[in-house]
């Protein structure tokens, strides 16, 4: 089956207009006919080989929702008509004891990632910037009738990477969590603490997006650019989550932790991070990261956002304002997360 | 009150006997007649500068045991006569949250530490290599009856450093502890672990002391100048507890975390580690460090070791010896913590 895509035909050409081909539809597999796709950090970084070298072209984007068109003899999760997304993996090797407990982000194999990834069959997996894609059916979410078709895309990552570590750090009633950098992950995370009903401060470079901070259930607003925030907040925050990929002094904000408070990471600086020993040892602090979530808990997430009526701040573009939208993904110009209507690839 | 002790003149000269004061039994002190001090690595870092510059001359020793013989008059814990021990704290500011919380050795405004503090009245606290202290009574703990003295001093540092994390941490039926070093931390950590239940693994640095660490409790000894361990070991291990304090290569001991495995260090390097943050993502690890225990949990430590039988190995030595013994602890020679015996202070 040929479709249509935006791929990126190296590591330092825009992305273009191209035909793809997806494998058929077999027995638990379904057909999606993809609505919107999400634009994450991430997808530049790989197809600009800033995270390894990959095989051109490849199409990326794992932010995908749409609608069913297709179902495999052997499905029974899913049917033709259904709204459903798919997120940054489409497969695990489904026998590692991480897989085998159901977390399958965690596959110690190494899943199937939805682009760049080699798949069973021996192709490299093309990501969600297309018309069509075909996922085996339990690597595909449901998603609730009451989140737009726009606003569910960016969930799919960018939602379940910051649910994941607060609803495992139990962020709640009485937490005091902290997110550095107020960007596409930052904005949900704000957004998703705050519904857990924990108590939220936005770490940002500057003030600049404050009104927006508070707006998105923020109860305090920091400039990470004047040193008095650190003095101020030291040894404040039960959570502290890093969005941020950037190269920070982490040092500052291990400060920030009370006892047994973990800073978690789920942006990746390409390069290690020093870390003294002896911050750790104040409070017992714990330095983590965390990758996306399972699938169960995607669901979860996407239920839970249903229900508390959060939904990610975006701004739809056409599939040829994609270069465009790189660049003002690195200028940090955008107002959360920019969507690609797919309606409009050419 | 004049007392006998050792001292360091210098951060380069060997310690020397001397003569000290010690302030008089308050309303609420305890004086006691030390009859064991234990010789910890960071003594040594201490005296030699290599922490921070200190006043001299400095008396070290944070692992002490001894009788009571005199008491203030409010004094309501303790007894003449008692057997009791001294750690690595003398007293904390008790206004903060942690040491409300009763977590003294997380006082957010630094506790009084048993030597290089600058104590209520302004001295500098002087440690055990010497005949009597004076400690306010609720910085004092109870030894049971059935750990002999010298074998009890090694507990209030070595003991409850590696115990507190363990406890923390769920060491237990079920888990796989890691241990790295057998040293006086190390082979305290694996009597306690494996007391607890846990399944217990020793990452020592050759096979030399394998022998010792199986028959202490370990169910497995590697040694990690061989390549093939941590490729064998990978994704196994609960808790890992590093209690060495030179550099290691972090990521390939992070590597040998499981799912939400957690490495605390108790060793202080001095330098920061690097570490990277993808590392980290695989199976949701965390970084973590600790330090000692709280008096309770120091309390709780030493009645867990007397009811399971556990002591650490010693090496008793005349205070005379004190110099020889710090250059055998640099060279590793030490199986597995040297104590000095009071009684043979000059």
């Amino acid at each position: 089956m040929l479709v249509k895509a935006y791929a990126a035909p190296s590591a330092t050409e825009p992305l273009v207009p191209v035909t793809i081909e997806r494998r058929a539809v077999g027995p638990k597999d379904v057909l999606i006919e993809i609505a919107y796709a999400g634009v994450c950090h991430s997808d530049i970084h790989t197809v600009r080989g800033e995270w390894g070298g990959i095989t051109y072209p490849q199409v990326v984007g794992h932010e995908i929702v749409g609608v069913v068109t297709e179902v495999g003899s052997e499905v029974t999760l899913h049917a033709v008509g259904d709204r459903v997304g798919v997120g940054c993996m489409v497969n695990s090797c489904r026998e590692c004891k991480n897989c085998l407990a159901g977390m399958e982000n965690y596959c110690l194999n190494g899943n199937t990632q939805t682009y760049t990834s080699v798949d069973r069959d021996g192709t490299i997996t093309q990501g969600g910037y297309s018309s069509h894609i075909v996922v085996v059916e339990d690597f595909v979410l449901k998603v609730p009738e009451s989140i737009p078709y726009e606003a569910a895309a960016p969930l799919l990552c960018a939602g379940i990477t910051t649910y994941s570590p607060l609803a495992h750090w139990n962020a709640g009633p009485g937490k005091n969590v902290a997110v550095i950098g107020l960007g596409g992950l930052g904005h949900m995370a704000v957004k998703i603490a705050h519904a857990m009903g924990a108590e939220v401060t936005v770490l940002s470079q500057s003030l600049r997006k404050k009104d927006d901070g508070l707006a998105m259930g923020a109860d305090h607003y920091y400039a990470t650019s004047d040193p008095a925030t650190f003095a101020e907040l030291a040894n404040s925050f039960d959570l502290i989550v890093n969005t941020v990929s950037a190269d920070l002094d982490l040092a500052s904000y291990l400060r920030l932790l009370t006892l047994d408070g973990t800073l978690v990471n789920v942006g990746a600086p390409p390069e290690p991070l020093p870390i003294q020993v002896f911050t750790l040892f104040n409070n017992r602090r714990s330095f983590a990261g965390s990758s996306i979530g399972s699938i169960a808990e995607t669901q979860q997430m996407l239920d839970f956002c249903a229900e508390k009526g959060i939904a990610p701040e975006v701004e739809v573009i056409s599939a040829e304002a994609i270069n465009e939208a790189y660049e003002r993904v690195l200028a940090s110009d955008v107002r959360y997360r920019f969507v690609i209507d797919i309606a409009t690839l050419a």
